[in-house]
């Protein structure tokens, strides 16, 4: 029996050279959340869906007992933002569970998205740090230079400075595929201390998100998480503390999330 | 040479759409005791054994010596229960070693109760607390909401309140692929500390199915094997304490159990 | 590029009936010892050799600088024993690095005996316990009872009692797909506090080999090693201690061997 | 989707039995710092580069933000040393990310070596030993006796006297596969504590290559991180104690070069 990764479609689909936003679990689940309140707040319309044998043996339990397997889930949106253009969004509630899998996962999507005409990709993640920071930067990478210099010109947005830190998964591999396909594409990643899922963070790439495409989000729901976690981290001094001891999560541990 | 799962039938078996009954070695091996419990009360007929390259590279010995391999074992029952329906229990005393394994597995698993004509899939299992508890509550989920809520309308069944915990391995992914194939499938959960074999928590899994399928089992044996345990725990006070800070068995420990 | 296993043989070999004796690197070294000890003083002729990309991705060195790559070596001794037997011996610097290596290298290894016309298998290896003992046992499983019940007969052999124990790489693997080829197995266990290499087992093992087929090997180099051996464990009193404290060894992790 | 590593020629190349000279991320990155120091200050020209799936998946961010994949480079000097050698140079920023790559790896990187009509080949590593030493020696061990003899000529060399140390990934693969191919091959170890980049070590080694290639490089580069090296060894005292507890580097864990 041979291991499958497959994308199937719901219905028909006809994009106009979409844009695609990659956000799935990684590092304080900063990409996740900003691809959930993306798709959430301006009613992305799932259109196609990923599995893969290379994803975790298991299946999650929702409120009513159901299950939910493994999966990516792709959302479209039309006509988005100051320039009217599609914009693909991308985000599931698992990513490969080892490297092979990652691998094999990011040459499919990669494989998907040109054969959806993308013109652009743009992926998110968190950038652990170990520290707590007043407010989270977004760090920028990719493909093209023109690219990260458009970016850069953005409040709050910077390039990380020591040489050599690795983007880890498919917001990784997704630039250099994308690259290899001659399509420009970009991380951002919201600075965070790693140990915990981080709203606030993801709230910062949306502010530069934003500026980029010309649109806004209801903040309601995210201003609401981020009191949450900020009250959680008030009640425990030591946390900052435990996370420089601990060290940053690493790709590939089990991250619950709610999303 | 191939990575090989194959199913060997032994001798002929004639099975009317029958209920399938899956319980593998996995936390507090509570789907084990279970399904062995029947087998062995009822006199489960064995009718075919599943072998694959997934497992474990070892055998174990016996008490006379000889070796036993590494297996999963068919049963069923003519007959069972208030509406005399054919039932096939699954048992064995290995599961996949690795993820991959435990996904061809369940593939494999899953095609054969098909084609067995299987109408109905109730999968077994622990679900770890790391806390001692009174009395083990059986908690639910399944791939159709009618199926849980008949389930629900038994004493002590519950749905995990906590969204998000995971049902891992053959208990879990049976339930996504019979999803898949038209088939409704409820997984029972023990609940257990997840720290020793559980038989208490068994014991309460098995009165939600005398509910369930109209039948009884002769307890004398089980009984007798939660007295053993209960003496062990309580010769040892600080076992639920050391619990807490181990945290729960993960799938893929080596467990050692005696049947 | 396929993951390969191969055996490469040395000239030409005619041998009839063979009985096989198994002892690759393993808990306390047990089964290697044993088996060098008997090509060495006996003069095993090297015959062919097992090449496999499941080993580790290494070479040593040997004390004059050259390198000497990962293998399995097959030897033979025509007319061996007070029964003239045949009698095939194999060892090896390694074991597959991985589950999957382990049992596809012996499913090459089975089906390269049984080529050889093998009519019977031993398999050697040590049974860690973690502690240390006046004098090591020999355990005893096997695929079928009449040879297990002919072993037991010889002094200092047994049956280990607790239920459920595993035989875990070749040594458990061989025995099993003996059986399904029909070929009669045993594993012999040289008892092994099981962190350290252990000469003293190896020689328990050795005298009960003496008894089944007839035969004696000169022991000098063997006390001698017994001896420093020794010597280095009353050094430190504190030896068994640590033993008990961290467990044996399991099977896979890298033992230094001075064969 | 098939597992890759394939290389791909830039332009075309004309070499006249080449010199192979290895040395990729591994212990100390000794032999990485060795092959780029040559490479840089002698103008190497890249003309291959290997790009697997082995590889770990993700990508490194440069100071500018713009990413860089995972890969092995190929360069070549004609007329090099005294001898007016054609010789290939090979490094790069990553190995195989597990055990059956890195065997793929070094097999599809023997077969280029072969087809480029190589007819001998050094591979560079650290040799960890967990203690500073005031001057590092150059380990030697290789797959011929006169080649390990002729290098053992020169000031500083040694072959290591525990038998039975192993080298591990590319650096040990290549010479057993040099050997089956009739290849003469030598790896080069300069010794190192092991925990921390070590230019110090790299320069020993270099030292080695100038006497066997007849040529010399400027030394103002390297001994600037020498010193940098010296000086954070020096504000920390505890630093060698630090090593004997913690061990030397295992190949495989992440290692952080600036190069």
């Amino acid at each position: 029996m041979e291991n499958e990764t497959k994308i199937t479609e719901i219905g028909e689909v006809n994009l106009n050279n979409p844009i695609v936003i990659e956000g799935l679990p990684g590092i304080g689940f900063v990409g996740k959340i900003v691809v959930d309140q993306i798709v959430k707040h301006l009613n992305g319309e799932k259109f196609a869906e990923l599995q893969s044998d290379y994803f975790p043996p298991q299946v999650t339990m929702k409120e009513d007992g159901l299950i939910e397997h493994m999966k990516m889930e792709f959302f479209y949106i039309k006509d988005f933002g100051e320039n009217n253009q599609d914009i693909v969004l991308l985000t599931g509630n698992t990513q490969g569970s080892d490297f092979e899998g990652q691998i094999m996962i990011s040459k499919v999507l990669m494989n998907y998205f040109e054969d959806l005409g993308s013109e652009k990709i743009f992926t998110i993640g968190g950038l652990g740090t170990g520290e707590l920071s007043e407010r989270s930067k977004v760090f920028v990478a990719g493909n093209n230079k023109d690219l990260i210099d458009e970016i850069l010109e953005i409040d709050n947005t910077e390039v990380r400075k020591d040489e050599g830190g690795a983007i880890v998964g498919a917001s990784g591999l997704l630039l250099y595929y994308a690259q290899q396909k001659g399509i420009d594409a970009a991380c951002l990643m919201g600075e965070t201390p790693g140990f915990y899922v981080d709203p606030s963070s993801a709230k910062e790439v949306l502010f530069v998100l934003f500026k980029l495409f010309g649109f806004e989000l209801d903040f309601e729901e995210l201003d609401e998480q981020i009191k949450v976690t900020n009250e959680r981290l008030a009640l425990n001094p030591k946390f900052n503390q435990n996370m420089v001891e601990h060290g940053v999560n690493q790709p590939g541990e089990d991250l619950r999330y709610i999303g």
